[in-house]
């Protein structure tokens, strides 16, 4: 299993007139938790796009357990529970504020892409490789 | 059943560097959907919110189809197909694109709450008045 | 002069804690006038980024006069004051919510670009030509 | 002169399909600096705001000087050059990239609102207070 851990701080921005950070912008921070996952086991996602893979998302979804607000710390913390398998790879969520309430889960799927043809592709070998020693 | 259609046209802001809508801008059209099935049905959320209730979401699910990309039309089109039972109201949603496509779909949970003391509440009965006609 | 009005209405997302629209959403609305400009003159703002120019922003102010609030509808009116010079074209705005207080003005600079060489680029002789007879 | 350097990573959200961090992004990077300029001289902006005052912006001007792109690193400079005077305070902004390169410079005026009534007051004393000693 991976698991990395990523801090986020609540922007003003981010909040709605409830008070509360707005419903969609948890699907951002999932990504910025996504995103260091990726660097933290040696690769970056930048030099995956460079390289000519895109990752688009296929599927969302979060469940609100309790709000987050204005200046609050959170923990964005990212699992990869298994390998890839074909084309898509899994990632799920948990988002903690500084009092290690849970504050949101939520999943995504995501796929391998060819950025010139539009082509799903499968997990290419190179990032197989990286992850395959965390789950063994 | 009651279903509205409603209308919105990619902005830039809501792109990302792939060149499509970014995937978590969605969740702000579902409630662009959410915000006018209210206003046709003859409520306004907003004035639900000046009643004292608010209605954050508990969940939400959201299944990408096809890129949308800038300046697309895209429909909106919101269901609620069930009279909220005790305290939750469900929503789907499918997006499409000008030649029809679809685009995403989607579902989220909301809850009724009251704004001063945070507790939950049942559907208020103006509310499930103002719906029940869409249900006969 | 060219001056063209678009509505928006505010959405949930669109506001902060504070009940207001966030001041960094304006610059949206902005860019929301300045396409619905172009397309009234009958020009797509997509078709000049699919032509190979592209228009960033090098300056942008913005004044906040009165607050705008959640499912107001504003009216933006951009205009284009005089024809581009050289490089660049000037735009100004102003946003007015349903009772035609104004609620925000500004201005933005934006200049021509080549997409693949990122050389700025004199305005194209088929825009001018579009916008002359509105200075006539 | 109260000088405050903070960093932000760049998020895949906030580019556009320019490729480039969209320009109305760049207010919300000016709302961090400032927030963690509040924060190192002592003071929290959510006590300000738990106290109520609210400090909305009057005035943003934004200067972009070369585009930043997904993934970089970016370091906010935020500036007071002097004391706040009357009921406004007045904010500058530089914005480097991981290389120093200036990508961005600009300027927000806000002022001491009442949360309660709306009217506008002179900065506290308490503020000023704790201000003071980094302009002597």
């Amino acid at each position: 299993m991976i698991e990395v851990t990523t801090k986020v701080r609540v922007r003003y921005s981010e909040t709605d007139q409830m008070g509360y950070v707005y419903y969609g912008n948890y699907p951002q921070y999932f990504e910025v938790g996504r995103v260091e996952l990726f660097r933290h086991i040696g690769m970056s996602y930048k030099e995956i796009e460079d390289s000519g893979i895109l990752l688009p998302v296929s599927d969302l979804a979060v469940k609100y357990v309790s709000p987050a607000r204005y200046d609050d710390e959170l923990s964005i913390t990212t699992f990869v529970k298994k390998l890839p398998e074909g084309a898509r790879i899994f990632f799920e969520y948990e988002i903690k504020n500084h009092e290690k309430k849970l504050v949101t889960t939520g999943s995504t799927t995501l796929y391998f892409m060819d950025k010139k043809t539009g082509k799903i592709l499968r997990c290419p070998d190179s990032i197989l490789e990286i992850m395959r020693p965390f789950f063994e």
